[in-house]
This record gives C-alpha cells, sequence and structure tokens, in this order.
C-alpha cells in the first residue's frame, strides 16, 4: 500500500511527494520538524510536540502556518488515511521556496513549506531492545549550538550513528568539554545511588518531549533527580544508564564505549519509568 | 525566460525541478554544494570546485555521480541553455531518495540527487560595492565543526547575513574562541603593515577556491602572507580588511563591527588582488 503524505495542503501518493529544488529545506536546511509516536491509533505527547514546533518555527523568525485545531486534524488524517496502529508521524515546516537561492530569508509573505508524512511501526511500544537494553559509544558533539531548535540539520547525527554501527554499537553520545550533552537524536540519563542524573537544559542540548514527561512522571513517583553534566567516566560507572525519545520512549543503555553499566542488563529505574511513561502517555493520547 | 535546471539527467523548465520529500537533502542537510562563477561565459577556477566538490563527497562517504567531463559538460550545457554571460552556476549532490527516512545512511547502491541551476548576474566582476567596500558585524561561530565539508547546513550562515542586514551592515563574520573563522559565505582578511594575514586552513573553515587562487597570485606578485588567526580588535586596527568568495572575488571590507578600517575606503592590496584574480581566472576560465 502506498503511503499517503502532506504536502502543503494536499494527500498525495508519496512517490508524488516532492517539493522544488529551491525550497529552503532541501538548499539549506532552513526548517524544522517534529515526530510524534502514535500508540494504539492515537498521538503520543502531541500538544507538547505542537507547542515545541511552535518555539523552533519562532526561534527562527518563522510563522507557524496553521492552527492548533489544523494542525490536529492532519495528524489525525494522517492516522487514517495510512492506517497507522502503532508507528511515527513526521512533520517538517521549511521557510518555503523563493523560487531562487540566497542567504536572505525571503519575503515574509512567501508560503513555508508544510510536509508529513507517516511510519507504520507495529509493536513501537513492545521493542525487544527495551528488554536488552542497548549500547552506546561516545563521539565529540561537532553540531551547530542552537540544538535547543529542533532543525533539519541532522547530517551529524546521522554521522555519529554510522560511526556507532561501525563499532558494532546501536548508538552514539555525543560528548562536548568532557560532559555527555545528549545522543544522537535523544536525551540521556545515568542512575547512580538512587539519583536520576541528567543534563539540564540549555541551548546545548533538545528540549526533549520525552523528557520532561519522564522527569515529571520520576518526580511524582518520589524519585531523586538531579539535572548536571555528567561524563562518560560517569555513565560508565553508574547503577544505570538510559535514554528518552519521542519514538523509543525509555531505552536502557547498558554498555557505554564497551564497558558495561550496571550489571550489563538493563536496571529497575529505566524499567519502571518506560512502564510509567508508556501507561500514563497512552492514558493521555489524543 | 524560464530557467533550465538539471535534475537527475533531466533538463527541466524551473517549475517543474523538484525533488522528493524523503531526498536526504531535504530531511536531512545530507547533502554538499558548490558555486562556480562565470565570466563571458566561461566558467572560472572549475577545476578547482571539481575537486573540491569531490573532497566533500568524499568526506562524507558519498560517491562521486559523474565523470569529471560529465561534470564539465552538464555545466557548460547550463551556461549555453540558460544564456549565461556573468553568472552563477548552483551544483548540489545529495545522498538521494531512500524511500523513508532514517538517519542511518540508505544502500550503497541508492541513487544520489544531483540538482545544477543557474543565476544570471549581468555586471558580476563590476560589482559596485568593490569600490566602495562593505561593512561587516561579528557574531559568535555557532555553525558545527566540519566547516571544510561544504555541506547545505547553511541556517546559521542565512541568520547571520539577517542579523548584518538587521545591524545596517552587510555581512557578518564569525567568532570563535575570541578569533576570526571566517565570513558567512566568504573567508576573510587583513592587511597591517604591508603583510596579508589569513586564517590557516584546518577543519574550522571552508577552504576556500577563491583563497587559494588569490593566496597563490598574491605569492606570486611578492606580497607577503601570514596563514595565522586575527581578532575582531586585529581587524579594526588593520590598514585594510577583505574577504574573497567564488561569486564576489575579492572585496574590501571597510567597516567592522561600526569600526572603520584603514582609511575607511578600499585599500590598495585589496583593489591589486581583486585586479589581478579577475584578470589571471578570466584567462584561464574554460
Amino acid at each position: 500500500m502506498t503511503r499517503t503524505v502532506y504536502v502543503n495542503g494536499d494527500y498525495l501518493p508519496e512517490d508524488q511527494a516532492k517539493v522544488s529544488v529551491f525550497d529552503r529545506g532541501f538548499l539549506m536546511a532552513d526548517g524544522v520538524y517534529e515526530v510524534t509516536s502514535v500508540l494504539d491509533g492515537r498521538l503520543i505527547d502531541f500538544g507538547a510536540h505542537r507547542a515545541r514546533l511552535k518555539r523552533s518555527l519562532a526561534e527562527l523568525d518563522m510563522a507557524n502556518p496553521l492552527s492548533d485545531d489544523d494542525w490536529l486534524a492532519i495528524h489525525r488524517r494522517m492516522v487514517a488515511d495510512n492506517g497507522i496502529d502503532q508507528g511515527l508521524i513526521y512533520l517538517q515546516v521549511t521557510r518555503g521556496n523563493p523560487g531562487d537561492r540566497d542567504f536572505a530569508y525571503p519575503p515574509k509573505d512567501t508560503a513555508p513549506t508544510v510536509v508529513l508524512f507517516t511510519q507504520s511501526k507495529p509493536g513501537l511500544a513492545d521493542n525487544p531492545a527495551a528488554d536488552t537494553g542497548i549500547s552506546v559509544i561516545s563521539v565529540p558533539d561537532l553540531r551547530w549550538h542552537r540544538r535547543d531548535i529542533k532543525t533539519v540539520q541532522l547530517l551529524y547525527p546521522s554521522m555519529a550513528k554510522m560511526a556507532a554501527k561501525a563499532a558494532g554499537a546501536d548508538d552514539a553520545w555525543f560528548v562536548e568539554d568532557g560532559f555527555v550533552t545528549e545522543g544522537s537524536s535523544n536525551n540521556t540519563y545515568i542512575v547512580k545511588d538512587g539519583v536520576i542524573v541528567t543534563r539540564a537544559l540549555s541551548n546545548d542540548i533538545l528540549h526533549g518531549i520525552t523528557r520532561a514527561a519522564v522527569l515529571r512522571l520520576a518526580h511524582e513517583a518520589q524519585m531523586k533527580i538531579e539535572e548536571r553534566s555528567f561524563t562518560i567516566a560517569e555513565a560508565q560507572a553508574a547503577d544505570e544508564a538510559f535514554f528518552t525519545s519521542a519514538s523509543a520512549f525509555v531505552m536502557p543503555v547498558v554498555s557505554v564505549d564497551g564497558a558495561a553499566v550496571g550489571t550489563g542488563k538493563p536496571g529497575p529505574v529505566a524499567r519502571r519509568l518506560r512502564e510509567i511513561y508508556l501507561e500514563e502517555s497512552r492514558k493521555a493520547a489524543v
């Protein structure tokens, strides 16, 4: 079955979903995105993703092209038209197609480009990796310094994933000035002596939607949280490590640069947070 | 007249020049580019641009999709079909369209996307700004750390150009750890006591084609050159400042963060280098 892709108001067969070569998303990576998970045909943390989209657009001086209701309606139609039970909805907004290339932004009335597509992922919430945990390597964080804006400048995260693969690992953690910033497409955590440690929000990291939800749930569950930077050595000496993301939820990390973390198996904090997050976010899904 | 745009072997009217929304150039900024100037209908420094393209592709583990002869033939046809006397040829290669979105690179046999288009710029070599000089402001260099690879991750340079515009200046110079790295889309120079100073090549800056040619010509003209980093304060206290790029050639900079450089007018070194560069590169054009 061919997917239906949304492009600027049209619902198109995926092989007809195209943008101009002059689109600033294609020529200059001048665009932002969001990925929302779908469980049981409903949107997970949708309001928070929509709010972050608005923030990313505002930080780049781009207008929000659609109303809150329209964003929701389009997401729901994408779920319905593509028969998504478990999966992802990808959304991208670029500064549009000015008809030519120039570093300067085009006139304010240039229509932005809006693209949405789905990825069906049966078993998304039952990923077997959550039972075994995953391995990561560390790589230098060479990305730009506004990682709080969710732009499509994803070349280096892609390079990092390939470096991980080449090293026989599952993912990469970025290190800057001696401290872990975040994972290639996720926020990172360690647990030591019952305390959950994760880097504080700043322009250095993405303000993860799942991060915010998990920290809130951890707090409600009376868990101790420290928002501070940590090193790779601390991660290797921790009792547990894990990451959070919109598509992997809470994922245990059992090996960092070849060293087993804790017992080398997923720990109780990560397991518990994954359970709580999935339960609560399913309840709140729209 | 509508432009003819090259897309993956086809020569198309510009409004039909499109790429898939799944193209990695659009989704992940996973692509590189070159811009070659055209003077008198001929290509300036073409061999060097083609060589740098190959280097960029190799650094990103992408295959070079076309032979040297084919690259030249396509560039020449773009000049002819679009009747370019003075102007630019833009070329972009992306890791192609794998048909879906994934951080991991697609299989090696995924066809890259190749796009070329032209910009007609009558009077390109007679830009009046070369007679008056331009003004720049400094901004923090927040770009990623492989600036030697000419990727399409141009959002921050765009932001910097807009910041310059908002400040009433013409362009922005990036500063990192106290030193100027380069301009928003060009290499930067100062002249003090007869010595031309420009930052040495590294991953911190683009390995400018025009930079290489101008330094060679300056050397042949017995000018003194120091390849080292300099500060904004040094630029403000210099006798001259200028930048080089493929599309602006050699451009005097007469104001840095509001302070006049030297006499506040284009200096003799920049003028002379611009003359020599235009003369020599026109002779060598293909």
